[in-house]
């Protein structure tokens, strides 16, 4: 098949990308390189055609190719949104408009990675499903909002096809730390800190939990939506169903490392969400996703890797 | 008080600037003149300040004084939303923002028009009201519900007051048809019609129901949201609790001019609503508000102002 993969030198976009180029897809990729590099499809890179841009500027590409799907992973993140929410809005409200418009001319099916940060908090001991009522506390969420309802609308116009993964907070190998964008993702931020000594900065008391999926079970999960016969825009939960605090991630990072960390907090982030859990019993029925790795398996294996890394630099 | 309203020359927003000058307010106005008109407010121009620029830009707008309030009525019509989405998103999305991000500045309250067309159709007998299901149909909807998110996200974190009407179908004297943004508002467009012998036409059957609120009915909903204790981004109806088929209008436009239409049927319009009833308890309970008008009557005085007006140009 003919892919599209919007932000596929990102993080979670590299991985999926790797995985299509391996099961034989002929894949194209666009990225403004804002977080994505260039290394992270070194691997593959003759495999895939590459275009250096913006994807809310996708319309005036030139594409020789008619795609059969398109993964739309591009990004602006939530962590600047309240900082820049004219930003926002350009690259994930316009850009969701330019994936649905290619999309309409080519007869491709999308797949929307949106984020389980539209619930906001869950205000009990029981997690959160796919029925929950909306409630976007940065710009970011309600940006991701409104591009479902475009995939829906789209859907309901022009008869595009779409699913939309609502992922859990994906962590994994090559996520990157990016102060620019005041992007600093807990796991990776967390083992930078570790493994280079640095001072570990915890927003407020570290017991607000996230659901921590591994980057290879998030990319089960796309993959398993851009197959199913599932196009109405219907919405699935990628996630783990399972809560770990801000300080168990550390705690596991200093287990496997042995190394003790500094650490400081500071106040409570704006808009950040206390707890986070998602039952991903849909996703279970209807497109047979089922997450591989626990959260301690998951740090391992960045572990290992960077460890890996380093240990070839020297060699 | 000194208040902003964006959309200030348009056809509701005129209405309002002329009431608040009369009211005694200091009124400045910012407007792109895309649908609105300079000979909308000739009656109080020197009573107000008006910069002309588009409302995303608002930031970037130097102004003398500080709002107390800021109308924000300025948007980019439902009716080209689906032939350009990203136009919508600029106005109506970055505009939101602007606004937000100006009353931040200002310390000023925001009163948000929305648009009842979020929920998409009546499904049944009863009128829809607040707690309704969303159900946008155009990407206008979408982005009409993301900037009632962004008024809610705005006073969670840094305190904005606003308060959000959903307007009901505004009609009244002023209204225009604008052929260049497919705006072809229902009232205004058969009244035109018939005044100038042109064809009517009719999408669909014509048993597609409005709820027709008049001008003046509306303003007085905006100003009581403005005036209103209310600043946590509540949503109120701002309706009538009544249904007129397209084809009652057109009657009743008939029966008060004498003139016979000539009708032409076409094709149902993609995401039309097919009935709209809306209950304004809500607004009646917290903000005092009760329209005053009749469907009839509201027509009547359209008619009434545009006769006039020919009569004045002859004499």
């Amino acid at each position: 098949m003919k892919y599209l993969v919007t932000g596929g030198y990102g993080f979670v976009g590299s991985h999926l990308v790797e995985r299509l180029v391996e099961d034989g897809h002929e894949v194209t990729v666009i990225d403004n390189l804002s977080n994505g590099q260039l290394d992270n499809l070194t691997a593959v890179k003759k495999q895939i055609t590459t275009y250096i841009s913006n994807v809310e500027h996708l319309q005036r590409q030139y594409f020789s190719t008619t795609f059969d799907g398109i993964f739309h992973l591009a990004t602006a993140p939530r962590s600047s949104s309240l900082r820049d929410p004219m930003r926002d809005i350009e690259t994930n409200c316009k850009g969701m408009i330019a994936v649905l418009e290619l999309a309409k001319e080519h007869k491709a099916k999308v797949v929307f990675t949106s984020n389980s940060g539209i619930y906001g908090s869950v205000s009990n001991n029981s997690a959160i499903n796919e029925s929950a009522i909306n409630n976007p506390t940065t710009p970011y969420d309600a940006d991701k909002l409104v591009s479902e309802y475009y995939c829906k609308i789209y859907h309901d116009i022009y008869g595009i096809s779409s699913t939309i993964v609502r992922f859990a907070t994906v962590y994994g190998e090559r996520q990157v730390v990016n102060e620019k964008l005041n992007w600093r993702p807990l796991v990776a931020t967390f083992i930078k800190n570790v493994l280079n000594d640095e001072e570990v900065i915890i927003n407020g008391d570290g017991e607000q939990t996230r659901d921590l999926i591994y980057v290879n079970d998030a990319i089960q999960g796309v993959i398993k939506a851009m197959h199913s016969k599932i196009d109405t825009a219907d919405i699935f939960l990628i996630s783990t169903n399972a809560e770990t605090s801000v300080n168990e991630v550390l705690h596991q990072v200093e287990n496997i490392t042995g190394v003790k960390p500094r650490i400081k907090h500071t106040e409570p982030l704006k808009g950040d969400i206390r707890r986070m859990r998602y039952d991903y019993s849909k996703a279970k029925d209807r497109l047979g996703f089922a997450p591989q790795f626990s959260v301690s398996e998951g740090i391992k294996r960045i572990i290992a890797s960077q460890t890996k890394k380093k240990h070839d630099k020297y060699v």
